[in-house]
């Protein structure tokens, strides 16, 4: 893999970026907002928060940038579109839930549901993400599609997955301006920023952050897992200097040097079109 | 240019769905919000949302996708280099002033400045686009900056012009939320959904959309301006192949078959890797 090591510094910042912004959603909802409960009262709506940035926004950033972790490219592709779709699988039903506790908060607390652009946006994320989900398993892991069609919709997969994970970030950013200003009204108010506000605001930008690193992995086309046909080919190259040496282990790859060196130089011949500069 | 119809369709949309939230702009702050003045009050305050809709998101979406527009690919690239800095330039110019109604806005209402989530993402987004375009034009208009350097720094500024353009949406999203909960307080709240509430509800909406459109046109790598290197190759072929045909106009590539059908293979070779499906 090329720039390993930025690849690991980036990662690991997304790691704990990612985390600290849990941590923090905990704190704000444990600490500032009184807890948790499936009660129908404010304790019920505070799941929202936490399960959307637990899960919509980190377990979906990990599923996003699982294929490009290269310790995982000696398993079979399938193994890791499983990994991939479970992932987002849990991150939808996290979403779902948190989506559930805003209805029922309102409900019990006669608030009118889907008035603000935050849940006009928030939910359109939650059923195009579902859909996405569901055209994904049916695409890339339902044996009979045709490998044309998964050619095909391969680009729009790609795209409609970050862009999708873009919104959800833009929607829990309005989501964290609305519950600002709505609990922090009088004594302190929102913009005499107090504790809350500026905890919460910092928050905020975390997620801008975590969102940054994560699409910056997925963009870069040289931290891609190579495809199965040039771990095949390599493997052969390899298998024919050393003789014998063929059979399904393909665990040495991302370990061996010449393995790199050679992703190194298809990857520097395809994406000259890419980094040139003119 | 591979595709062109599909180009053609979503360049239109784009242009089509910008152009229309410039207008639900326009008859949000003359109709709903009182017009526009620079008093220092509310009608100076409406200078913020109209400037950055129109400047710092639909004049910096054109000018990330300058480069795209085929019909410009006979002319020499330094040309479009100054399109896209001056559109970047004048979209700086719009942000700046945006922001400078809103400081005076607040001044003179004696609220505090930079105390929400959307005053945090929008003045880190005014500055680093700032940046982005001193940096820009240093790295790449200057004629002595090494090209080791540009070629370096590519992959970074193409993705933080995009990032930031994401970022900059996603402020105008938290800005309009803020905003109709401040002037929609009672008769009629926000929250009873009158008239005004959906009217800019799906402002936001277009503001999203022109973001997946341009997002989309600036990342088909199949719609990148051909390079400077290849046009000449190009065209040196051609022009061997007609004999005495040889000379500084390039301008019949963008609309030679001949021309379309090369760039097209070439693509295709060097765009193998990324539209893999396995």
């Amino acid at each position: 893999m090329e720039n390993y090591k930025q690849f690991l510094v980036i990662l690991s910042s997304a790691g704990v970026v990612g985390l600290i912004a849990i941590i923090f959603a905990i704190r704000w909802v444990l600490y500032y907002q009184g807890g948790l409960a499936w009660d129908g009262k404010a304790a019920e709506f505070n799941w929202h928060p936490l399960l959307h940035i637990s899960g919509f926004i980190f377990l979906q950033g990990v599923a996003i940038i699982v294929y490009r972790l290269p310790w995982t490219w000696k398993y079979n592709k399938l193994i890791m579109k499983f990994v991939h779709a479970t992932l987002n699988l849990v991150a939808f039903i996290f979403a779902v839930v948190a989506t559930v506790a805003v209805f029922d908060f309102h409900n019990d607390a006669n608030i009118p549901n889907m008035y603000s652009l935050h849940s006009w946006v928030g939910l359109a994320a939650v059923i195009l993400y579902g859909l996405q989900l569901v055209l994904g398993v049916g695409l890339y892991l339902m044996p009979f599609t045709p490998v044309s069609w998964r050619a095909a919709f391969m680009p729009i997969h790609t795209y409609s997955g970050l862009f999708l994970f873009g919104s959800v970030i833009a929607a829990a950013l309005m989501g964290i301006t609305e519950k600002l200003i709505f609990s922090l009204k009088t004594n302190p108010a929102y913009k005499d920023l107090p504790p809350q506000a500026i905890f919460v605001n910092i928050l905020g930008l975390l997620l801008v952050i975590f969102g940054a690193l994560i699409l910056w992995i997925a963009t870069r086309q040289s931290w891609k897992r190579p495809s199965e046909q040039f771990l095949h080919s390599l493997h052969s190259d390899r298998g024919s200097e050393v003789g014998s040496k063929v059979g399904p282990s393909l665990s040495q790859l991302s370990d061996g040097v010449e393995g790199e060196e050679a992703f190194g130089e298809v990857r520097r011949r395809n994406n000259k079109f890419e980094d040139q500069v003119n």
